[in-house]
């Protein structure tokens, strides 16, 4: 039977998300169904005009290129008051709406990619009666149910990369650098570059830091004859009893860079040590750029995934990674909390056992 | 209370060796522990001469850098006939030998990175009484027990990098292009990278091929308007009732290069399709050069979970990941039997679903 | 006043093709001009079906990708017995017929990218009256009148990345590695790479080599304690009195992959030291891949002077780089000869100077 | 006879400094001469604590490493008043004492890694009567007497990485980037990567340019269907009438990152657009990392060439690139007026035929 299908895109772009894309029409070919894919995300769908019809030949090339061919989401009627754990309730008549638009293109299926807040809306969907299915996009990795997220990879390597490079500069003349990387909510990003990256101190959202234990880490390398000093801050770290660097329910990207928390660590890192600290806001950098090979691969898989689960009847589920497998999970279970770095799980003892400062007041004592 | 440790490698080298070492050293310099290298596997157990003291001095700046500090095993007293789900024993009296010289040595506990081989040993010497515990790295991904291995992230990104460059000039001249992978038992390089290398055939060791079949699949890209195509063969792929292509029991490198699967494939499909075919074999570049971001954490992750493990006490252990944590797993549940692509799971589905040809026998009947 | 210009590649691809068909592409738009790419080299010209109109939609995005997207030129009528400084003659009146087809098309110009071969080619269509430009491509570097031709920075950055993959892995295990590159006469990419990848010995066409240097370059090494070693050889590379390892007049990439001159190397320098030694052949990797940052500016330029110099009516001429200018030079002065290494150049002395062994008989004098 | 000579690098860190060291070494072992680093520029010639004997062993491993093994040079009493074309006078006595140093130190020669302020001082050293060499050093590619100097491809290939990874997030998103580069003087960096990287607006020192000229580039693009930008703005770009954007006569890295030109040129395309626009300060990011293979093989000849220089007795002069020769030249041929972007030249006219605007003034009458 030829069946229509739908892919829409919600948040910022991705890498991988073009890979995914071309996984969901590759598979879709193999079954003989046409895939559209909507432009501006669920508001989208309320456009007619903004659809794009999807073939072998259009996704030719694409499955290495960053960004995504959809376009990112415009921030319409569907995305008030969702996203990153915040209730939000799209109005059901917004969605009979689209639904009723969708019956008129023939599409008898919807995939959604995205993070907490697109999933939230596509569960609506799913409630409200539509054959959904999801995929799980979000370079922050902050998604509940998956083992990983798509994007995650490429933002971790790319924040690496960063930090290799600062490490040969600030090696070279004893200086201390500060890198501040996205995660509004979640330190993901930053607790796995900064190991990955080698850095000194990592400061993210779910562990209040304190200057004191950030400056006394600096002080002790100095001490051990290390004169210079990588330190990571994601966006979203604040100082212990001080509030969240950004208050806004979503990412507001803009600010981030504008005196964001990386600058006011660098110059409290300067005034209480007195060493030279320079900050570096590696902000959009890191989600723009191809996918890594592990992206690649995931993109793809959660891709033809979403394809077989439509295959399959099973609507209302997100394809997670349970490795090897992609399996399906409810879209409830990924929605309604994200999923944070653990103060005590293994990520961040680990990074304790490497000498890493996590800025915690708990160092002080030792 | 100060303890001295030892940390070996067996067989080949490996993208993220270095870190793992690295993360060792750290953790145990956190615990107030010295470490020492052994340079030749388990053969440099008996010779003094082999050690290597290891600090945070020699060990910094080797997190991204490729290759082993500590040198690859050679083929000593310990690796005969063992390995690769190969059953073989140690004598007893050797490993006595070792363990006399490691009380000499006034080392209190072993770290063994290896594969399946050198697990083997390591759960030898585990029975008859030494502290030892592991960490699994290999580029094949072959081990039972964990999610995966470190170096495996690595290798799948070169041979990805390779499809990549092969696919410009492939589409570019019209022609067919095999690129020959390192797989002997296993197909997990293949198979992953040529799915995010957008490969067209993935021929591997789990699922013997027919020419026909490989052959098939070029002709339908040719009546499709698509005239080039990108085979990926793992070294140990084999054609339907053919034999291993090699058949000793380790890795033989050179034989994999002088007129390997990778050539006679070409050789094959250029008779059968008259197209222009071409043969790479990528070789030792695949094993070569810095770890990815991944492998970097991941070997950092593992070297750390096996001085937390001889901390805890928990020996005859392997430290395995299993998102997001490492955790502790019996070395024997790692051993005996590697881990294969499942011919009918969902990495093998993934790439019929996007319509790549595993030259199977069962495409000819569609 | 509109103008309609044509641009055709001759020989294989190279990485800054499409940066260059972009430039021309966007230089043309400025100047309201049409522009066609002839899709199979010189042939393309009598097969009006090969023609495919360029425009700023379907060149955006090839800046960065590898290959081309007009295709690699077929070895038609034009190609035989031209090149690589060897004598060929194209009959007149296939020049006439193309001519004829040309001004059937509404061409009045034509822009053509090639190495030695194309240009002789194209310098014959300008002595015939047609309107010709070029610009110098190939990966070899061997072209005369210009500092350098696109494609060769990329090239020797491939095989660069491979020594230092090769470094690694050599090292770790005490071993001898022959890493073939392009370079059937002229050693421009293994003298380049060699001395950016810290190889040991390079043989490249230009400086015939004696086994018994290599041996004993390998020997030196060992002795010094250093026991692994990086061996470089151009394909071209020949033993002093020996033939020139491949004799036919153009490329044949084929024959270089098996058994070619690396293994020859590689099996040689085994015999005579003993030592465990690999060769890794790198062939098409070295022109497939996107261009770097170096060809992706400097081939735009090359396109972009190649449309003023028609604007400009400076036809019969090639642009060349004479830092930091683009300036236009004639044809006639590019081809009929390649540029090869000096033996006792600059580059060659500084490898010299580095420790380097070229192989020569003169070293075991010393 | 057994020589001892000394290197020293004057400035920042810059990707090459360790290939360039690592040539002088090798090129010095070859001669049987010694060869000790100064560790904090000429100020380190009056500290014999700063002196690190460099050999074969501690320069191992260093050719593919980024910043500097010696550190980058403190700004001491020899820094004062000197480089970017300003005049700048060293105390005699300084030097006498510094002269007086290194005869007591053994040093008969000394090689000067560096751009305008270093080679000044060398110059003055040289008319004082010491046997000096230099080498050009500078990311910004600011030199006289030399085609290029190492550091600058891999700037520029960092400048267009990042131009890359916000091109995918641009276009997917529909809104403007602004990246701001490095070039406080001279706007190589932002002129090469932006040709390279498809910037659509490149803002120079060389070219004051108008608010009016970059809003109605943007507007352009938005009528011919193109809803993103992407713009490169050099630090020192500054408004026509306007004053240099940072008025100090050294490079001033600090306040280059807080609200620098690029937060203002965003701010202002915001206002008379109304485009969403977003700015990222590459800052360090560019001369942190290691070389690219041009500048692995640059740097490592001009080491090479002034040690050959020492050994011809060649005082005085700078090795400089003459493609495909290294020759030397006299200092003060390259010092004393910086090399700018010629508003006329080759480069910018590419620029202009491709459609990019500079920002200029004659752009509006258009």
């Amino acid at each position: 039977m030829t069946r229509r299908i739908a892919i829409l895109t919600g948040g910022g772009d991705c890498p991988g998300l073009n890979a995914a894309i071309r996984g969901v029409v590759k598979a879709s070919h193999g079954l003989g169904w046409d895939v559209v894919g909507i432009r501006c995300g669920f508001e989208g769908l309320l456009s007619p005009c903004d659809l794009l019809p999807l073939n072998l030949e259009n996704t030719s090339g694409i499955l290495t290129q960053g960004g995504t061919i959809l376009g990112a989401a415009s921030s319409g009627r569907f995305s008030a008051k969702t996203g990153h754990g915040q209730a939000g309730q799209i109005p059901p008549e917004l969605i009979a709406e689209a639904q009723s638009s969708m019956e008129h293109l023939g599409i008898s299926a919807l995939i959604a990619a995205g993070g907490d807040g697109t999933l939230t809306i596509a569960q609506q969907f799913f409630e409200q009666g539509t054959s959904v299915v999801a995929i799980p996009k979000t370079i922050d990795n902050d998604l509940q149910a998956t083992v990983i997220t798509f994007g995650f990879d490429s933002a971790v390597a790319c924040a690496t990369d960063a930090l290799d490079r600062l490490h040969s500069t600030a090696a070279s003349h004893g200086r201390v650098f500060v890198l501040e990387l996205m995660g509004r909510y979640a330190g993901w990003i930053a607790v796995h570059a900064g190991i990955a990256g080698g850095a000194d101190v990592i400061l993210i959202p779910e562990i209040p830091f304190r200057y004191e234990a950030v400056a006394r880490a600096i002080e002790r390398r100095e001490a051990a004859g290390r004169k210079f000093t990588l330190v990571v801050v994601a966006e979203g770290a604040r100082e212990e009893g001080g509030d969240f660097a950004v208050k806004g329910p979503m990412r507001a990207d803009k600010e981030a860079q504008l005196g964001g928390i990386g600058d006011q660590v660098a110059a409290e890192i300067k005034k209480r040590t007195g060493k030279e600290t320079r900050c570096v806001v590696l902000g959009h950098l890191q989600r723009g750029g191809g996918p890594t090979t592990f992206d690649r691969l995931l993109a793809t898989r959660y891709g033809v995934a979403a394809v077989q689960m439509i295959a399959g009847g099973q609507f209302g589920m997100m394809a997670a990674l349970r490795p090897p497998d992609i399996v399906p999970v409810p879209i409830k279970e990924a929605i309604g909390k994200i999923r944070t770095v653990p103060p005590e799980g293994n990520v961040v003892s680990t990074a304790r056992a490497l000498g890493i400062s996590l800025g915690a007041a708990s160092e002080l004592a030792s």
